[in-house]
This record gives C-alpha cells, structure tokens and sequence, in this order.
C-alpha cells in the first residue's frame, strides 16, 4: 500500500522505512534536504514539496504527518488541504494535544476528507521492534490503513487499534506519557537511593539485570535502564536535567479537570520542572524565613 | 541438591515445587497439615516438625525461611539454631527488614552458620515463570547454592544474583518494591483518568493491550493489569482498598535518612494509606475552616 | 463616596454595609429580592435593576461586582456597558481568572471605561475586620477609589494597594489562594495526626489555643480552626468532604506554566479532589494488580 | 521561682533572661564561658558547673534543659541525675523525640524526680513576644511551675497548657513543626510564582504587606516573610538551600506509622532534602532513560 510521510525526522523517517522493509511504497517529504537524502537511502521515495508527494500518491491517498505538535501540524495541514481530494485520509501520529485534533478533524470533514489522531510509541526502537498505535476517528477510515497499520505495529495482531472516535488517539497516547512519566520517576527514585546507600556497594548494573527476569517491577523501560547503567554507572557526564515535551503537562491538567488525583504522575511533571531549577526562590525564601525566626544562619549563595 | 523449605504458604510452596520439578530434592515444613499435604502432592517431602526437616537433610544443610517478615523470622530460627551445626546455610527469602537481616546474620555468625538474606519477586507466577533473586550475604555460601538458585530463576543464568553483604539481599528487594508501589500507582492513575473521561468511550483492556506491544510502557504489571481489565473491565466488586505491606514504608524511611527526595515512591504509599481512611479528619477540618472563613456550607456526614 | 455594588449576596452585602458604615454612600442591586431586603435593612439604597443603580450614582460612577466568576461576570458586564458613560469605573471584586480580567480591561478600555480587577480577601469577617484588597488596572483609577478602600480594608492605610496593571490583582488573590489551600492542608493534617495518636489523649482545641500565642504556627487560620474545634472537637457530623472554587486549580496550571514545582499547594489540590473520591478505580486497579502477582485477597466492594 | 536553666545558647539565654525580667531567679549553666558571661549581662546567675548550679537552687529543685536534642539530653541527663535528690524537676524544652522523653520520664521516675517534657515554639523573639508551651508529664509538677510558665508565655494565661501524659509535649510540639513546614514551604511556593511571573512586575514585599491585614493567609510567619522580603525583596545572597532539624521527619514516621496521610507535610520535607540536591542521580537517570528510549539529547554535566 502507498503512504505519504510528512516529515523525516527521526521518528518519520523510521517508520517510513519500516513500511518499505515491510513492502509497502513511502513518499517521503522534509524541508530538510539532508533528511530527504538519508530517507532515500533507507529506500523511501523522498520528494521535496508536498505537492509532489500529493501527485506521487494515488486517491484515495494515505498522508501521515510525522511533524512537530502544535502550529506545525496547522501549517502543514493549512498547506497539504488544496492539494488533498476528497476521500484522502491524513494521519497525525505526533504528539498533538487531543484537542486539537478533535478541531482539525473537523476541519478537514468540512473538505470531504479523514482525519486519524493516532498515538505512536516505541521512539528509536520502533524501527526494528515495531510501534504501538493507538487510533482516534472514523473506523472504516482506520480500517483502510490496516495493511499498514500491521506493518508498523510489532506483528500485524498486535500492539495497534482504533480506540475510539477523533481524539481518542491522542488522548490515549497523552495518557500513555503520562504514565511513562511516573514509571520513569519511579525507577529513577529507587536507583537514586540505591546508589546513595554506599555501605553495600550495589552495583546497580547488575541489580537491573536481575530483576529484568522474573520479578514484578521487570518492564521496557527497565531494559533500557540496565543498558544505559552498563555502560554508564556512575552516570557520568549527564546531566540531572530533565526535559518535558507537553503530555506529562497535559495529562497533570486533564487529571485535575476531571476531578481525577493523580498524585504519582504529577509529582513525577513536578520533579522535572524542579531538575531544571537552579535557583530557586522559594528555597530561598524558606531558609530566609528560618533565619527571620530561628536566627538559624542561611548559606551564601 | 537438597533444601529445607521452612513456611508451605503460597511462596514457600511454590519454591519447593519449582525445585522439585527441576531434579532438586525438597523437604518441606509447615505448622499446618493442610499446607504439608498440598506440598506432598506437589513432591515435596512434608515433614511435621524443624526437627525432622533437619534431620532429613545432610550436612552441610541448606535451610530456607518463607515465613512471614517480623517475630516469625526470629521465632523460627530461635527454633532451628539448636538443630543445626556449623556450616549450615540458612536463607532467609521473605520480605524481612534488611536491618533485622544484617542482625540476624551477626547472630548466627557467632554460631558457626552462614546467613544469606535473600530478596524474592515473582509472586504467585514464580512456580511457572522463576523467581527474581537478589542475595546478599557471603559470596561462597551463596555460590554453594548454585545449583538451586539456578532452578528457581527463570532460566540458570538469568534473574538471580549475589548482590552484596548481609543486608543487601533484602535492601534491594525493599527498594524492588518501592519501586513496584510507584510503577502501579502510574498505571492505576493512568487507566482511572481513562475511565473518568466518558466521552471517548475509551476500552480500558483494549488500550492495555495496545500498550502491551512496541510501547514505552510494556511491562509484565502492564500484562498484568490487561489481564485483569479483560476479565473484569469495570472492577466490579473490587474494594478501593490497597494494603501494603512494609517494604514501601521501610523504602520511604530509607529515602529520607539518606536524604534523597523520593516524591513518587512516597506519594504512592500515601495514596494507599488514604485508600483506607474512610472518614479522614483532616478533610473534615478543612470543610469546617472553609466553612469559618467563608461561610461555605459543609456537607453532613 | 458613592459606589454601586452588583450583587449583594454575603460577600457584597457586607462589602456595602462596611461602607455604609463607614459613611459612604452604597447602592445596591441583587436580581433576587431577599437579598435586597437584607442590604437595604443595612443602610444600602437597594434598587432593582442596574438601570436604577447607574441611574443612582452620578458621573464619574464606580460599580463594583461582586457576582460569581465566570459568565455571570461576562453577563453583568454585557448589561451594564451600555448604561455606563466614559470615565466611569468597574471593579471586579469577585474571584475571577486574571486572564479573563485582562480581557475585560481591554474591552472596557475600547468604551472609555476603566476596569480594575480587585482580589479580596477577608470572608464573612470581612465585615468587621476589614478587607485585604489586591488591585490590578490604572493607578490614577484606582487612587480615585482611595475612600473607599481606606473604609473597605482593616485600616486606612493597612491591607490594600495597587499591585500592578490589569490582571495583577486577581492573580494576586489567584496565589493568595492558593498558598491559603497549603496552609489550611498543613494545619489540617498536623491536627489528623494528633487527633489519631489516642494514646496522649490530645485536647485539639487546646492545643490550637496554646499555639495562637507566641508559636511560630500562629495564624489567622489557626484562630478559625480553635474556634471551630471548640465548638465541635470531634467535628462531628460533618462530611470529610472539601470542595474548591477555583484558584487552587489556577494555581497549580499557573505554576506548571512558568515551570515553577509547587508540590504543596499541588498537594492541597489533589487531596480535596481525593476527599470527593468515594469510589476511587485506581484504588481499585492497585487492590487488582497485588491480586494478580501476589494473590493477594481483594476485598469486597 | 527559681530555676536553674541548662544550656545558655540562644534560646535558654533568652528564656532565662525573660524569667529574671519577670522577677524570677534564674541560675544558668553553659560549659562555653562566653555563653555564661552573656547570660550573666543579661541578670543570669552563671555558674561553671552542673554541680554549681544545682547547689544554688533550693529544694525542691526545676532545671530546665535547653541542649540539642539526642544524646546532649542524655549526656546530661547522667551527670544531673547524681546531683539532684527526690521531688525535684527537671523540663526538657528542647525538640528532643518524643519517645525518648517517654524512656526519660520513666528512667527519671525511679530516681524519684518527675520530668516534664516541654515543646517550646516562638524562636528568637520568644524573648519579647513570649513562648509557646506544651507540656507533657506529671500535672501536679507542672502546676507547681506555674509562676515560671505564666513569665515564659506571652501572658500569663495564654500559650501555654499541660496537654498530656509524658511524651505529649515533645509529640505536640513534633507536629507543630511538622505543620510549620508545611506552611512555610506553601507561602515559599506562592511567593515563588509571583517572583515568576514577570509580566506583572509585582512587588512581593507590598504583596506581603496587603496579605498582613484582613487576609485569610495573615499569620506570624507571614509577618517575618514581610520583613525578609522587605529588606531584600531578590532574596540575594541567600542559597536556595534548606536544613532540616529533625520534627519534620518525625512527623513523617509518625503520620504513616498511624496511617495518616500527610502529603503536604511530607512534601514539605521532601522540597527541603531537594534543596539540598545539586547533582541527583535520579533525575541523570531520567535523562539517561529519555536518550534511550527516544533519542533525546542529554544535557552534559
């Protein structure tokens, strides 16, 4: 089956190529010319406008926009929709709030066309182990891509499905990040206090290695811990920085809307905002007002 | 090789079938003769008394404790210490406090016995999948165990390990279940935020099941919980009532004497403490503040 | 000096009478007639339409809103602008998003109207302690107000002032709030824990009295708290139930926003969400989760 | 009255001090001679040795301990014991753990002496404004102090109470830092987001001073953070680093050894050990997982 790709980074890219392993035909297109030019190594049709990667694809066409959340995918889509016909189906497997993919989907119905918001995870590993996918919209819509869908998912039974209406996809996919978070924090707390319990000299390597099989906590994300532990134990070089991309934020928010506490996910947003503080007022102001009633000295700083 | 099984519960039971099954002789001890039947049927040699358990195996024997954490332990071996001779090896595998262990293992240093306290995850799946063994104590004595360890982890090379000193056995496996308190917290807040959002008509087993496959998220309490949302997707009859049972308040302890902040480990054991508080004075206080202040009304309770 | 007041409900009422009292002049209109009852029995002209009410102040007015935030504010706004003449001025003394009071200032503005959004704090006590007044708009519109604010706050010169341009004031009272949530949270839970440690035998309204004088804890909030555990120790026969209006969750969004980890008032937050959560599903998902690893009994819901 | 007071730092100098302001003798011992010179300005009978100070108080003796909770106390406690005879008193007003006054209390009853444990709030300006007392322990020996509680307190029927059985002071006065914490750590975070938001240009000392009078946020600590904020509104200087004294984590043991969920409190505790952070393993360990799993560049440190 044919597929338009918009975008070739790292995460379009890859799945681009996994559909061509898998026999299908991928137009590719990236401003970029380097990421056009790697694509095509990786067997993708890499074009370099929209409007070819729209002429290359026959109706009803298959778009997948693999770009930026946010005013990307709006300036894609405001861009892509002249070109498109009616009966076209665009995807949007980024990381777009679930809003906005209820707004565009309803944008493009106006046109005649299909909107999918579909949820992707797997990050570099998609490539050789597959995707998880989790799809918002029409189902015959959705239905039409299953050729795809099978390819890029881990094995064609497995790891993908239409969730429910425009959305659902993204939602899905918010929440599934959410998650991530307050499984991540949770590792990272545990190893924390691991390695700051000098006495027994644990080698944390290893104990991620033993509970990868057969205990309760063994997991994906435990995998990789163990792999960056190996070869890094000391964590060296890194720093204790955390960055956030938006769902952890959303689904803190959501949680909150729907009347849902959700202390362990939102702790797990808060301690990322705080990885980032260097300074922190109201540190300060807390060890100013133990000086103001205890007299106790404050640290220069 | 032969071992003693002190404690028939589901644990100890499983242990000794798994050992069983895998060429080892296993003579098992249990106060109740119920446990010591089902154990006999599982092939393990039941016997009525410490005494006979002892009497049973060769020296230098190899006893295992599966009894519950706390005045158990000590009870047991207050029991066994006159029947065993110098060399014996004694291994604790259940949840006790790792302070206890290092206690314990001084204590039966002085009598000329090894002590190895072991940290075991894998619950009821263990029979079928191996256990998760992490053990500290004497790096020989644990190296004689070989064989068995090799047995009751998931395949003999995978999943066990001599991780430390006394102490470290179970300190792991105290941080283990930290971290397993914070993993299905982040689940368990994920699906209920799901659940709450009616308007997508989200199929919780069905998003598990998604997730199972090529996502950042798959994990075997992710199995796990697609198990149980595909036999009961609403929870029907299930209590909001989580218990726990000691490690994640000793990991909680841990954090703070060594002065690293664990906001998520921490946050979930809260969570389960206020799962059971049905008529929490604090939040009656605050309903009478808010009512002081601001005249807002307070609901009757 | 003369003011109208919109709506004379408990905070309005009495934000009227302390003027009056104060010997101002204060015309007040309330949709329900009770309620105007009540104001003119203190001493407000009480009129039945903002018709009356504008009609009633001479040039240059100033109209003060005490409606609940939201569209009610919106609607009265809607009304009132086509009576209003340039130079006239509208504060917002209700709890409105800061947000949406910059909007209106710039609507106003467009009409020859000036707008001040004012965050007031005081509650029901307001009446006879004074008001704190936190104001954001023009400053030479808010010096106009100056005798009625010298009469509103706890002394001419205490308790009130010009915080910034548009939207200050309520975001001030947005943050008064919420650090209002953590104290009452702090309080409420130091009060929990001694209420559940019955071996002292605590007498909570004694000990709240003895912190009132010379303890660092000392608050108007703990003044209220002794009041209401003298009266009712037990805090029987009120629902452990916490509602919010508002603030707290601006909050807790607002932090987030800025990047800025506010983990107590996030706490305060959740735990009056919790406090409504009678059938918690991710309570129920966890007591599944121990089920299916450890077999560990649900109870029964 | 006469009371001999041990420990002449900060707060035993001043509380001595207002005792002979109020007319009472205070004899005072500190093995620093600066400490006794200073008390002894200040109309305190300094003495050189315990041995001294008891031989200046007349039968039946009060000596008030004002040493660093822990084994001070019990340093102490073994020289005095020899010195005084039955029927005397000895107060511990330090923040010493509520379950070692208990041993104390007993330890000290078989020498036929009562002991009074004494949790003491108000910092350094107990001096001028008075301390608050809880009391815990025998109520005819703390009836018997009376003259010296009613100087201490801010007046002498107010601040001050005998609210239990020994161990009751020093468990009130555990929460009541527990409490502080949580309420400094919530006026921390607010004033933090002001501080954030720039586009306001707010002035955090006139905040303070608005809130002050009429808010329902208007407490002492409320006061002192005005004072701080006015005498250096950027906080300059001051590291964002934050101790801990001990109460806290008591408080924290305390509320999940009873169960009781205390979530602002115990992540007022956690903001503290945070502070104090620089380099968490932790949140390397959270970026390490994000390269893995997604390809997210880490931050060199």
């Amino acid at each position: 089956m044919d597929l338009g790709m918009v975008g070739l980074g790292r995460m379009g890219a890859n799945m681009a190529q996994r559909l061509v392993r898998g026999g299908h035909r991928a137009v590719g297109y990236d401003p970029g010319a380097q990421a056009r030019e790697r694509a095509a190594q990786a067997g993708v049709d890499a074009v370099d406008s929209l409007q070819a990667l729209v002429a290359a694809l026959s109706a009803p066409r298959a778009v997948w926009l693999m770009v930026p959340a946010g005013q990307a995918v709006d300036d894609t889509l405001a861009q892509l929709l002249p070109l498109l016909a009616p009966g076209d189906t665009v995807i949007d497997g980024g990381n777009s709030n679930y809003k906005d993919s209820v707004r565009r989907a309803e944008q493009l119905a106006q046109a005649g066309l299909h909107y999918l918001d579909c949820g992707t995870s797997g990050g570099v590993w998609g490539l050789s182990e597959g995707y998880s996918l989790m799809i918002g919209g029409d189902a015959d819509a959705a239905e039409r891509l299953r050729p795809l869908l099978e390819t890029l998912a881990p094995t064609p039974d497995r790891g993908w499905g239409r969730v429910g209406p425009n959305g659902a996809g993204h939602y899905t996919k918010m929440i599934h990040n959410g998650i991530e978070y307050g499984l991540m924090q949770a590792y990272a707390e545990g190893f924390a206090i691991m390695q700051r319990k000098a006495e027994f000299g644990l080698d944390l390597h290893q104990v991620a290695q033993i509970w990868r099989h057969g205990s309760v906590v063994r997991s994906w994300l435990l995998d990789l811990s163990a792999d960056a532990l190996g070869r890094n134990p000391t964590l060296e070089g890194i720093a204790p920085y955390v960055a956030d991309s938006g769902e952890g934020r959303w689904t803190v928010a959501e949680a909150i809307d729907l009347d849902v506490a959700a202390p362990v996910i939102t702790a797990s947003l808060l301690e990322r905002l705080r990885s980032r503080e260097k300074d922190s007022y109201a540190d300060k102001l807390l060890a100013a007002m133990r000086n103001e009633f205890g007299g106790h000295a404050v640290k220069a700083g």
